[in-house]
Order: structure tokens, then sequence, then C-alpha cells
């Protein structure tokens, strides 16, 4: 990088840019193609362009702003784009709301047919009216007419639902409808609202949340919507949101906040665009790995970062959605399946079961693909679950032009095993400014297909496909022009050298290559230390297989199938995933993608309560185990950094 | 009144006085003889003299007290007294935390044996580490060794305590009690506290607050405190805290925070006295009137002071107490007993369970005297119950020189038959400030046997021991040097006029008394009206107990006995009470006096699960009577409003 380049890196979008010179903040972003929000066109009016300053030096609010921006938000480090500078390396945070663009985010995966029973039922009361000849209790009326009415029995009545009631019944000429849960009324309302019914499933993940609005009435997905976890300004992965939460209890209420406010924010959306009020929303359920879940929920994680890592809880939780700030119906509940283990979740058990993996014959395998990938192995009707720290090379972080899914991130790569040309697809088909997950996958088993690296992932000098950036380091530049305008200039990089298979370079041909190759900076590439990080990432997941197996005592020709569940699993190729050997090479057939099945769980258990039984009895049958007490644990890890060799590759 | 005199009521005393000229408020309250907090000598820097302006002109803040007192008291009309002068007519609350001296509040009644069962029950347990080959979940963990240590099942923890207790395991070695509440742990403490398990009872009266801090394991009373309810400050009776509470949700919300604030800082009081923290309060119960129980769970009350004034539920309320802004443990409950109607409560279910009254043989009344006045008869095995509104002249209210039953308050009254001469005593001995209500009852009992008044509740001029005040109303003055004086120097008042048993006085009459009688004000007296407020009072009593005679079929005569419950009720003396006519000619030894009954109840309740159960039997089995829709009603109570003849004077 340039000593005299401003580095700005864009949080949640994970896009970083250079800037020659200061620059205004929102014309930056809008330069860097990120498409922000602004209406008043930088006189700081609309207060759109809300960003958050996330590290150096706070920059003073001005006057505009203290008009515009609240207390609280200021105080936070919120500001707007237009009314300031990048003068220093900055990484600044853009809250969705900020932004015009959505990302691309797939929300929902295959979903199956599941027979509708709520937990949450309607019904519709003519009550009486009080007399002084009979002069009933306002709940023991409404008690005794679902009892006369619909032979239901209730015994409790929520406690704010009982203060807003009596205003509800006069203003309705005594007619109401109740939502009965269990035998608690959780919701009156007035009228007969028999026919409306709604719900929200989410799913929490580390980096992106889900949200389902259900009918629950036909079980059909009304609208969905997927966001930002907004979480990432405090940290890219688990670990790091853990030690930040436990730092103290402020953070640890702050990062709750931001998760529930912007729950709430796309509940609110979701409900307006779809003619509900957010108080028609009777019931939520809510899947997430064991950090989101407990954070969501404000309690302490320190103990999740710290060995042996236990969870504080692995039963299923029902807990008023007031109790921590989340705005559905008054009276309404939040579902929280049981987690496994401190780092196997409530996703991990919602994609078993929206996968149906818990009653599958043989031996089957469900993976989720993320900063921690998590992967249940049932055989012989035993269920085992490892957690593995793949980290977040995937979600396109620790690498260098890494990005999350969002427009313009090189999502698909093919290289030309001959000329080593790159041909590239971006997402939305725009000008490329990174590479996200998908892309790099296929990126890596491309270069070990084309013997551009070898099976210890080193660059093979080849066909001068690859040069040096300006601090020296080896690199895939992934722009099919650079590599054309190379060939047709037929420059050969003076690394006609054909293969080195160490990949190690002699003192002589460095400085071939140092005199002979471009020196290319900016130009987005893959280099060495990219490679490694997928090793690490793939070899995780690999030796999580391999212990499984080893454990079930079963062999990869045992396996019958191979899910895999998440939103980044369904946009991967198969085939790289065999290539790189992430996963043991079996047949193509065998492997699934069902796209994002814990957000498809948390919606079972939010039709049918019969599939949250399920759910709950999967927690208890799911036997975690932890890795690293494996004695053969190191062996297989580092076998399993390595890359499958030429002739393996499919 | 005189034109230039300057009136000042103090609530929540009740005490009113009149001052010459403007004059600081501190030094006013203070010559008044209220024992107002002051530390600094009215420099404003110790904010000890909080006092509430209530009606008239806010004062605006001075810089001294926008330094002492917080935004929220500034915009409450919380002042200094120090720091502001008394110039025109004001009535002014001064709040407990001002006064230095104690009111006089009869907290706890007669208490009856009963069988300690605690719903709270503690348990010690020293649980195994975590390690990574036991990564069994925390509240698993103790779920498990709850199991196998004690062979106690539960199957829920409280959320926030959920949260608390990871750190609470670590910081204390694994060694940890934990309370069950039913099958849900409700809190968790550091090592072993199982010897420590208290709870607390409170009776929320609509003048009063009795608090009992009650040791869970003997059942034994610790310490007990009575404080005023400072909803006084938005009205005396029920009446217009229902008005006031109805006018928007920010009254609501208002009236329901002084309460618990005031609940809140007497549970500190009672637990720092005894060497406890807040948090080691494991359960509350609460018994009061249905406004006071809806006020204090923030319910609205509209619907309660319009008729037929049906209650929110009469069902129990379990409720977490945090919802409230309670501060006990943190997953503690308050359980609130049944109420039975808009205007029996909670108070009158723990009066009846108190004094066994729900399983007494033959016909027995309860009554607990107070603004509303609830009776009870079984008769039969069957119970029945009425609520009369009887005014708050028995609190002081409504009568000239009444005032609630703090020192210097009259609280007994004979009076010589001969000389017209009466004796009193005052509470604590003080210098009398004014009249309570045994202090009433007992003078308009003496007046009536004293022939003084006639069974109209008229003046018989006789002696010359009545007079009148400045604006010509008669009088009859307590102070007995009045008299004395009077008698000393043989004055006769012009009114030798014998008996006059009409009590109307024609024009001579009144000429004689105008130039004859001593112009007396400003002393302390009863006057023709307040004998009418007590005549309106014991006669809403007496119809309350006439109506359920006749409902139950029976007369005086069956009654077997007369339980007189309340604080209030008793300071009075039995036999003026059958005197005035309040109760029916019974036998004395029929009456029995038990005190504040209604605290009993809520601690039983608080001390034995079996006794909560009675609670709510009597809640279901108690037959609620509406006066009004008696066709008997007008009549009985036209009678009764009359008092006895003096033949018939005990």
């Amino acid at each position: 990088m340039s000593k005299n380049k401003i580095k700005i890196q864009v949080e949640p979008i994970g896009i970083r840019f250079f800037l020659g010179k200061p620059t205004n903040c929102l014309k930056a972003i809008q330069d860097a193609g990120i498409e922000i929000k602004s209406v008043c066109r930088g006189k700081g009016t609309c207060g759109k362009c809300r960003i958050l300053f996330m590290n150096g030096k706070q920059k003073e609010p001005n006057e505009q702003e203290l008009k515009v921006l609240s207390d609280d938000e200021i105080s936070h480090g919120v500001r707007l784009a237009c009314q300031h500078e990048f003068n220093e390396d900055t990484t600044v945070y853009i809250p969705a709301s900020s932004l015009s663009e959505e990302q691309k985010l797939q929300v929902v995966g295959q979903e199956r047919e599941v027979k509708v029973d709520s937990i949450i039922k309607k019904y519709y009361i003519k009550l009486e009216r009080a007399t002084l000849k009979d002069v009933k209790a306002d709940f023991n009326r409404i008690k005794d007419s679902l009892k006369s009415l619909h032979n239901i029995t209730v015994n409790k009545i929520d406690f704010k639902v009982l203060g807003e009631m009596p205003q509800i019944i006069r203003d309705n000429s005594w007619e109401i409808t109740v939502s009965v849960r269990n035998e608690e009324i959780i919701s009156v309302e007035g009228k007969d609202t028999t026919t409306r019914n709604f719900g929200i499933a989410i799913d929490l993940g580390t980096t992106k949340i889900a949200v389902l609005l259900v009918d629950l009435l036909t079980g059909k997905t009304v609208d969905k919507k997927g966001v930002m976890n907004p979480q990432i300004s405090f940290g890219e992965d688990v670990m790091s949101r853990i030690d930040f939460a436990s730092e103290n209890k402020a953070n640890l209420n702050w990062i709750q906040k931001v998760v529930v406010d912007s729950i709430n924010s796309v509940v609110e959306d979701l409900c307006s665009a779809n003619g509900l009020k957010t108080d028609e929303i009777l019931e939520m359920t809510l899947v997430g790995n064991t950090a989101m879940h407990h954070l969501f929920l404000g309690f302490p994680v320190k103990q999740l970062g710290l060995s042996p890592f236990p969870a504080l809880t692995s039963e299923s939780i029902n807990l008023k959605a007031r109790e921590i700030g989340i705005n559905i119906a008054s009276g309404g509940y939040i579902y929280l399946m049981p987690v496994v283990a401190g780092f196997i979740g409530s996703d991990h058990i919602s994609m078993i079961l929206a996968t149906s993996l818990y009653n599958m014959e043989g031996n089957c395998i469900g993976i989720d693909i993320g900063t921690n990938t998590e992967i249940a192995l049932i055989s012989n009707g035993k269920m085992f679950s490892v957690s593995t720290a793949s980290g977040p090379a995937f979600e396109g972080a620790h690498i260098r032009y890494g990005m999350r899914a969002a427009p313009g991130a090189i999502e698909r790569v093919v290289i030309d095993p001959k000329t080593c040309v790159p041909s590239i697809q971006t997402i939305d088909d725009k000008e490329p400014v990174g590479i996200c997950g998908s892309g790099i996958l296929d990126a890596v088993a491309e270069l070990l297909k084309a013997e551009i690296i070898d099976k210890r992932g080193k660059f093979i000098l080849k066909n001068g496909c690859i040069c040096k950036d300006k601090l020296g380091n080896l690199q895939y530049v992934l722009i099919p022009d650079f590599h054309k305008k190379r060939l047709a200039e037929k420059q050969d990089c003076g690394a006609n050298s054909i293969k080195n298979s160490s990949g190690e370079l002699s003192e002589a041909e460095i400085k071939d290559i140092k005199e002979a190759l471009y020196l290319c900076d900016e130009l987005i590439s893959i280099n060495q230390k990219d490679i490694v990080e997928i090793q690490l990432a793939k070899g995780a997941m690999r030796t999580g297989i391999e212990i499984l197996l080893e454990n079930a005592n079963i062999s990869f020709a045992d396996i019958d199938k191979i899910i895999i569940a998440g939103a980044f699993g369904s946009y991967i190729d198969p085939k790289n995933v065999i290539n790189i050997g992430m996963f043991p090479n079996v047949s193509l057939n065998k492997i699934s993608q069902v796209g994002n099945a814990a957000s498809i769980g948390a919606k079972m258990a939010l039709i049918s309560k019969s599939q949250r039984k399920i759910s709950e009895d999967i927690g208890k049958s799911d036997n975690y185990l932890e890795l690293t007490i494996f004695p053969s644990f190191s062996d297989h890890f580092a076998s399993s950094v390595s890359f499958p060799s030429p002739e393996e590759i499919i």
C-alpha cells in the first residue's frame, strides 16, 4: 500500500478502498460504489447518511449534526458522512438504514411441508356486558366465555395484557378476540381478528440476520428480509464479540441493544410492508449460535470464551419478548430452541430439524459453513456434533481483497489451465470491487486445477500468471484484462520457469520476478496468505468430519449423504469443495445444498408445536464431541490443511 | 377564618395552620410542630427538607435547588422548604423521608399460629466443575445436582437469574445456594445461605402502608414499618385517585411510581436495619383494596370509577417483582391475593383469612373500618360481603380539625355530663393540634351521652358548653381549659335554656347566643358539619350490616361475633361504636378488635402455601352483595344516620 494513501475500510459490507487525498466521506463512499442514502445532497439536513466512525480519534459533531442526531447517537460516534472528511486511515460502519441498496443476503432455504399447529390460537368472543347485577371481573368474564363458547380453559393472562384489556373491551362494544398460548391469554384485540395470526422466525447469524414473517394460520411465509448483524461493528467473529461484551456490563448491554434494535426495525419494516401492526405479531422464534443466542438475551458470555466454554443453559427458552425490548404483541413470547454446547447453537439444531437429518437412515452428515462450522453426523440412529473454528475466510474476512456477498463481489472464478486467464462473474454484474466466499473457494480450486498452486498451497511459477504486489508478495490477479493484456504483449514475466513444484523461490528466481513481473498494486488478487487462510478454514472442517467418522467407526465410503446448509453453502460449487479437500471425495450426487436451513427450522418451530417438541428432542439426543480431547486431533488437522494431489482433482 | 391569614394545609399528616404574614416554609412548618428534617439550617445545601407544592402556582426552583434536586423532582414540583416562602393559601406534601418523626401507624394486628410452609425453598449445592470432558451447560449442571443431591425437580430458571448465575458460580468455587419456587429457580447465591430466607408482607392501604419483614424459615416477623401512602398527594380518597389516574397514562404511571418507590424505600430500610440486602428478599405478598391493588400494578382504574365498577380480575396474581420495579431478588415474585369486586379488595380476603372468619361457626361479622368499609358476614357456612362508602371522616378528613393519628392528635375524649367539660388524651401527650378518628368517635358518643347533641345529631343548648366560631357555626370546643375557664367565670353564655330537644334554634335563641357566647376561633372543636360527617359514615356501615342480615334472613340477636379489624378499629372504644349506632346493640363481649388483620393475612400467605390456597378459596366462595340493588337500601340508610335514643346509650 502506498504510504501517502488513506485507507478506508467500510463495514459491515467489508469493502476497502484508498484515497489519494482527504475527501468528503459521503463523496468517497459513493465514489467507491457504495449506494449510501443522501437526500439533501450533502447539506446535512436530511440525516440519511448516518455512519459510525469505528477507530481513530472521534470526530467532533458540528452544529448541523447536533440538530439532526440524537444525544445517544452522538455519544456513540454516529455522524453524518456528508459533514466530515476522511483524512487518515479510518474504519466506518454504515448501518443498513443508511444504505439504499440491499445487500445480497440469502434468507431462506428449502422449505419442508409441515402440518400447521401453531402454539397461538385465536378466539372471538362477544361478552355479556357487566351490570350491577353481574359485576364479574373482566378477566373472569373472558375466562368463563372462552369455556362456554369455545370449551377452552385458560388459567392465566399476561400482566400487561390484563392492564390493556378493559379499554379494548369497552372501545369495541364488548366484542374481542383473545390469543391463547398454552393456557395463557397473551393478547386481547377488539372485534373479530381470528383471520389474522402472524409470527416471526429469525435466524440470528454472526454475520447476517434472516427474518421471516409467517402466517400462523396457513404456515406460509408472507415476506422475508435479511440484514447484516450490526454487532459486526464490535468484531467480525464470535470471539472478538465475546471479548468486547465481557469487558463490562455497558458493552454487553450495547451489543445486545444493537441487535434488538435491528430486529425491531426489520420486524417493523416487514409489518408495514404487509399492512400489519407490530403488535399483531404474536410469537417469535429465534435460532442462532450459542454466543449470538446469549448476546441476544443479554447473557454474559465470558465463560463462552474460556475453556471448557460451557453454555448457560441447553434448555429451550420461552421468554416474554418485552423482557429484552423486542416489540411484538405486549404479551408475546420469543421461543428459543435449545443449544447443544458453547459452540454448537440452536441454529445447528434448527438445521438438523429443517433437513430431517435427525431421522435419516444410514450415515449422513449435515454441515453449516460459517466462521464456526458445525457438523452433525447421524450414524446408526445416533447423532454426534462437532464445532470447528473454521474462521471467517469464507465470509471474506482475513482475505486481502475479500468482502461479503455484496454487489460487485467476484462470486465465480474459472481459470483457463492453458492460458491461466481467469473468467469471473460478479454479483449483479457490477464492476468488481472484491471477492466473496464462493469466489475465493472457486479461485483456490481453479488455481489448484490449473496447477498454479501445489498441494501445499504454494504458488508455482508458471506462464507468468503470478506477479508481485508492491510489497513483494506473490499474487494471482483476478482481473481477466490484466492477464489478457500480458498475454497479448507476450510478456512472460521472466518466469517461463515451467513448474517449480516446491513452490519455493531461489534467489535467482526472485530476482527474475522482481525485474520482470508487473508491479501491480490495487488489482483484485489472491495472494499466498489468502491461500493459507483457506487451507486453515477447510482443514478445520475436514478435521471435524474425520473425527466424527472416527468416533462412529466408519469411513468416507460409508457416507450416504452430505447436506450443506447455510446461505454461503448454497452458493458454492460442490465440486470445488471436494477439489480443495474440504470434504472427502464422495460422489457429487450424495451432496445436497439446502440453503439457510436454520431459518427454515425456526419457521417450522413457529408454526408447529410438534416440530418445536422435535427440536427439543434433538437437543437432548445430539451428543457433543469436543474435538481437542481426541488424541488424533492434531494429526488429522496437520494432514487436512494440504490440498488434494492433482490426480485427485475432479 | 380571618381574611388576612394565609392557610397552610400539610399533607399527608393532615395538619392545617394559619400564618399572619408571609413566612419561610421551613420555619412555618417547624413552628407548627412538625418535625421536618433540616441539617444545614436553611442554607439549601443538605436537601433534607424536600416538600411538594400541591396547588397554586408552581414555585420557580432557585439556583440552589437546581443543584440539589434532580430534574425529575423539579418537574414534579419538589422543592426545598427552606428556599421558599408561604405567601398564599397553600397545600404542601411532606414525604416521609423529610420527616424526622415517625407517624403513629399501627402495623400489625393479632397474629395467629400458622405452620410454616413457605413457597420458597433453598438448597445448597456443591457443583462439579465443568471440564472439556464434561461441558454440560451451567443450568443443566445445577438441575442435575438438585435432583441427585436433594431429589428436587426444577424445570425453569428465571431469565435474569440465568444471566447472573455463571459469574456467581465461578466467584464462589462452584458452591451455591439456589432458591426454588414451585419448580423454578428464582435466585442463585454464592456459598451456603440456606439459613437466610426472607420475605416481605405488605398491606397497602389507601392511607397507610404496613410492611412486615418475615423470616420464611421460622415464620417470625423480624421487623416492621408503617408509612403513609404517598398517593395521598393525588387525593385522599380512592375516588379522587381513580379520577387522577384516569386522566392520562402519565398520571397513572406517576401514581404507581410513588407507591412503588415508597415500598422500595421501606423494604430497603427494613433490610439495612436488619443486616440484609434487598436481593435476599425472595418473595413478597401484598394485599390492598381493589383500587390500590390495580394502581400498584399500573392497571387502569377508569372502570373502577364507573358503575358497575368491575375489577380487572378476581384471580390471584403471581408477578415478577421487577415487572413493576419492585427491588427484591431479581427472580422474586409478588403474590397478590384475589380481589372480590371493584370495592372489595384483597385486604378484605386477607382479613377473613387472618381472623379465621371463613370457618367460624354461627353468624359472625368481620368489619374493617376505613374510607371504604368492607363487611363480611358468615352465616350458616355461607359468606357474603358488602362495601360501604363510609368516607374518610374516621381518617380525620372532612372534619374541620380532623387529622390523622399523628403526635398531638386528640385520640380519647370523655365528657363530664354535669359540667360538660371534656377530658382529652393526645397521642404522645403532645400539645393538641387536631383530632383523629378515635377521638372524633369518642367525642360524638360522649356528646350524645351528655345530651349535648340529640339523636338527630343537632346541638342541644345546655350549660353554655357550645359556642360559635367567627363564621357563626355552632361548635363544641375540645380544649378542657376553655370550658373550665368559662365555668370558673360562671359565664352561662346566655343559654341556660336547659334542653332544647329539637335542636333547632328560635330567632330569639340565636340572638341570645350571638350576644353571649364566646366568639372562639382557632380552638380545636367539633362542629355541626363534623357530626353530620360522622352520621353519614356510621350510617353507611350500619346499612351494610343491615342488608347483610336481611340477605341472610337473620337479626341482630342472632349475631355471635363481631370482629373489628384495621388499625383504626383497634383504637376505638367498642362501647362508643355501639353508642353512636354504628353497630347494633350487641353484648360487648361479642366484639373483638384484632388490629391490622390485613397485614397478618398477607404474612400468613407469605409463610404458608396452604394459607395462600385458603385465601384463593375465600376469593371464590365469598359472595359480593351490591348494596344499591337492594330495594330496602334507602330505607335502611335513612334510619341508620340517626343516633340511638338517650335510653339506648350504654
